[in-house]
């Protein structure tokens, strides 16, 4: 390919709106184009990294057993409506655009396909004889972001390839949900960017076990939690560890002490003198619930830890078996709204009296109560009395006569000791979510009644997975990771060309000549050459194709009388004068073992 | 391939909403699966026939120099309303989905590209020196349709390649014009389907030259004209031809004759015993014009000839160089809401007085008169004597004081002569479009403001052209001409798999085995081979063959002992029984010629 025919349109100017280097780079070289907020047109250069980010996808999933659909991206409503999910993914802040066709039917933009999957896969599939199924797709999928951002990370339109698998059994399932791991790994090795696999949340999409596959770059929008070893990995909100050991106090007789205005940890711990691992810490939240009376929730916790809220909403939701909106802390105005008199905010113990509810208008009368694992294995603690401006010394659980369920609750953090080896230290680091691999389990094969005859010949509902990789998303998160501050480093699996051959002075018929024997040379033997034939100062085109990142470049400038070119890999100081030949030569080789993995 | 690990989904019964034979093969061979009104799922069988397809696009498109993008599906509505398509897309009876996103801006789902394209690249390409581009996609287009129907070939949901070429001069726009033609000519050869490219109307679109092309079936939507000689062809909306000539009466002094109730011109005929080509007929209509008075036209036409309603709106269109929302028959009512005295319905001449619309309400008070060149070609004719009741005979065009316009705005049909050689008659066929060329000139540059610096130093509106195949569309029309009562003839070029191994008794292991040996020896000869290994009866199996219409089938049956298997092309009755190793020969020969066009 030539230069002068494609369109290669490079800004000196970051745009306003590109807030990391890879939204900048991708924008300044020309490969992304910005429509409207959040959308975005991919230009040639992009839409040749896009391709091969595509077909590294579709071989890996094709050799995993995998079977390419291509779904449609306008749902009807109904579908999502079975599922219970159109009112959460379209009313308030849901993210699915939505809209009415001429006829009033209410159909959304397909931000994910389970819904279509799992009924059309119901419709057509009868037997466990046909099973495994795993179809999979490459589209683009709509997000009405709250805050688009970062380019290509975060937009409203983004290329997804999304995987739905069907299976007989829970074994099964985990079968495939292997090999769709084995082939994530392989797809990420390919593309020639770094990921850490972490342990994840399942989130709105429901299900047992997942993990993400993270491009580590400090700029990413999740932080990561791993031990040094290699052998834990995790996103923040599904996180485990082992907390610190708590300091103890001494066994005595429990003793009530005046605690005036020491409402907070801090404050207690500084006046009395105590460390905030010996105090229980209670919290009172209230689920705000789908349908019926909101719930309550009296959560104790060490007072050196946090609740990690994606694991308190996932027992909660667990506990009560119903869809909840949201958590929120108990308000005093709250406490006016029930008719309820005031609690004792900051002195509440774990024993805290169900009579606090009694006569609340549309909550439940009593609390659910969560003892956080850190919290149980405490004695001798300290709590609050239950009354104003008093805490509790020396407490045992014996003082909660209530039901009580004890859980992980406990955020993790950097510093803490790892579950697996008490010698490791969980370490923090930042990352961009690329894939995504889910056990799903029977949620929505139950809900949309999909379902097959099983080898006694009795229906049953399909055991389901579903994997996702953010194409669009991945190519940016490349840059993000390989970039200079001149540019962008494409890895050679996924660069737009491999081979950029820059003449220095078109005008010279010596150079422009030797640079087009080395590009005829070059095509013919498989190798993606770019060739700058442009009527530009050297210094633009050496700034242009620094910016836009092909890994390998030839120059080709004043030495072409001799025959001589300079042979510049992108990545490395790497810089060498060889004899043309040479340089092919050499060129054809490195190109080969880098794409070899 | 295994048929047991493809999900193949046949159907016995035809769905009730498929009228068409290529929209009844596809849903019972489970290639294709409704999800809603006019919206489809690909499923694996039809994504393999869609790559082929897309492929062999890509290939032909990249060898015209065009280069391949993803635009946004998306679009901002100030985009469309800076072309001044938003109102009309969207309004009444607009095509274009649209949404509100959460900021309240209105967005479009793009049925098409032109707004989104030019805005690109007006503001990416800066000098002549850039140009020509042509940028491409394939890509998910949108339509709200009036009526989904026949499966594929009017859904909501299509994929398209679209293309938009943008030149310094209309020389240049012609010459990527007809390297267009000539990579559609190609691609349709390639897919195995046989197509006639016909002069077409521009539509919607706007500009100057169109061409489609047409894949020729029995169901097709589209009518066709075209000579036997092959050297002119044309969608009816635009076909030209020569008329018949008339005949002619006698000249002599012009009469008035009674002819009561002789409004038709069938009636008028029989009781005068005329013929209709003596008579020019009078059409009184009025264009809805977007703003401003709307206008009353006054059309004579030859009277054994009818008006081609796109021709005469493109006409009125140009002539008052504004939008028009209709034209209209003129009715009673309407001439009493205008405060209007009666027409002589029937009786009204070519030299009717514009006083008949003096003091209009709402219309222009003068008629715009256009005269088919049939009819200015008449001498000696009949026609209406403005009063009720009387006919004028022997008339001459002297008759006529009014500024008229004199035009082609006659429907070509079956019968007529061809202008190119009036030795051809034209005949009639129905069409598919699966393919549309136009020449778009300025009018999209213009309106988005879109221009380039010519090498004067003077900013230029771009010159355009836009080049669309329907993509999923085509697909199902090469079923529609390729089929028989058994079920699909798939073009080797675009069948999903090659050649069918179908192993008549699976539990029969001699013949398990070979199907096996065979299937084993044909993939790595490249030979995309489907083996049909699942455990049903071979009746079952060969009826399911037949439907999804794999182009060669090897049968392992009864004959397995001796190493002898049966050769069938589904195209023909060719059936042979052959020696294992003998027919995998003359397959891997049949089939590389097959794809060697």
């Amino acid at each position: 390919m030539r230069v002068s025919r494609l369109m290669l349109a490079t800004l000196r100017d970051t745009p306003a709106d590109a807030e990391i280097a890879s939204h900048q780079l991708l924008a300044r070289g020309g490969f992304i184009r910005r429509v409207s907020s959040g959308i975005y047109a991919y230009m040639p250069l992009m839409w040749r990294v896009l391709s091969k980010v595509i077909n590294i996808v579709q071989k890996e999933m094709d050799e995993a057993g995998a079977l390419q659909t291509l779904l449609p991206q306008l749902h009807p409503a109904e579908l999502w409506e079975k599922s219970g999910r159109w009112k959460g993914y379209t009313a308030g802040e849901g993210i699915m655009f939505h809209l009415k066709d001429r006829q009033n039917r209410e159909l959304g933009l397909g931000p994910t396909h389970e819904e279509v999957a799992t009924s059309i896969i119901g419709e057509q599939i009868r037997s466990y004889k046909q099973l495994p199924i795993n179809i999979y797709q490459i589209q683009t999928k709509f997000r009405d972001e709250i805050r688009p951002r970062f380019g290509l990370m975060r937009s409203r339109e983004f290329i997804m390839k999304d995987a739905y698998s069907f299976h007989a059994s829970e074994y099964d399932l985990q079968d495939t949900y292997y090999k769709m791991d084995k082939a994530y790994t392989n797809i990420f090795i390919s593309c020639g960017i770094k990921t850490v696999k972490v342990d994840a949340d399942s989130g709105s999409i429901g299900g047992a076990a997942s993990q993400e596959f993270m491009v580590t770059a400090d700029t990413g929008e999740d932080l990561i939690l791993k031990s040094p070893d290699g052998n834990y990995a995790a996103n923040i909100e599904k996180a485990i560890s082992k907390a610190s050991p708590p300091l103890t106090l001494k066994k005595q007789e429990t003793i009530e002490v005046s605690t005036i205005d020491q409402k907070s940890i801090e404050t207690l711990c500084k006046e009395q003198d105590i460390d905030s691992s010996q105090i229980v810490k209670v919290i009172v939240m209230v689920a705000i619930l789908e349908e019926g009376k909101d719930q309550p929730l009296l959560i104790s916790i060490r007072g050196d830890q946090e609740v990690n809220e994606v694991k308190l909403f996932n027992e909660i939701t667990n506990e009560l078996n119903c869809k909840i909106l949201k958590l929120s802390f108990i308000k005093e105005e709250q406490l006016i709204n029930q008719g309820l008199a005031p609690f004792p905010f900051g002195f509440i113990g774990p024993d805290f009296s169900d009579s606090a509810l009694k006569n609340a208008k549309t909550w439940q009368n009593k609390f659910l109560r969560i003892i956080d694992l850190t919290a149980a294995d405490l004695q001798n603690f300290v709590c609050g009395a239950n009354i104003e401006n008093k805490h509790r010394f020396h407490v045992n659980w014996s003082i909660n006569k209530y039901p009580s369920k004890t859980i992980d609750i406990r955020k993790a953090k950097a510093g803490d000791l790892c579950i697996h080896d008490e010698s490791q230290v969980l370490e923090e680091c930042r990352g961009i979510e690329v894939g995504h691999i889910f056990q799903l389990g029977r949620k929505y094969s139950t809900s949309l009644k999909a379902s097959f005859t099983n080898e006694e010949g009795i229906e049953e509902s399909f055991w389901m997975g579903c994997y996702g990789i953010g194409i669009s998303r991945l190519a940016q998160a490349a840059v993000e990771q390989n970039h200079d501050e001149k540019g962008i480093i494409w890895p050679i699996s996924i660069a737009p060309f491999e081979v950029m051959i820059s003449i220095a002075n078109i005008q010279d018929p010596i150079q422009a000549a030797l640079g087009e024997k080395i590009y005829k040379q070059l095509i013919p033997q498989g190798i993606e050459a770019l060739i700058d034939d442009r009527n530009e100062r050297a210094g633009v085109k050496f700034k242009d194709a620094d910016l836009i990142g092909i890994p390998w470049r030839i120059v080709v400038g004043r030495d072409a009388p001799s025959g001589k070119i300079e042979l510049i890999e992108r990545a490395k100081a790497f810089n060498e004068v060889l004899d043309a030949k040479a340089a092919i030569k050499k060129l054809i080789e490195e190109i080969s073992n880098q794409k070899t993995f």
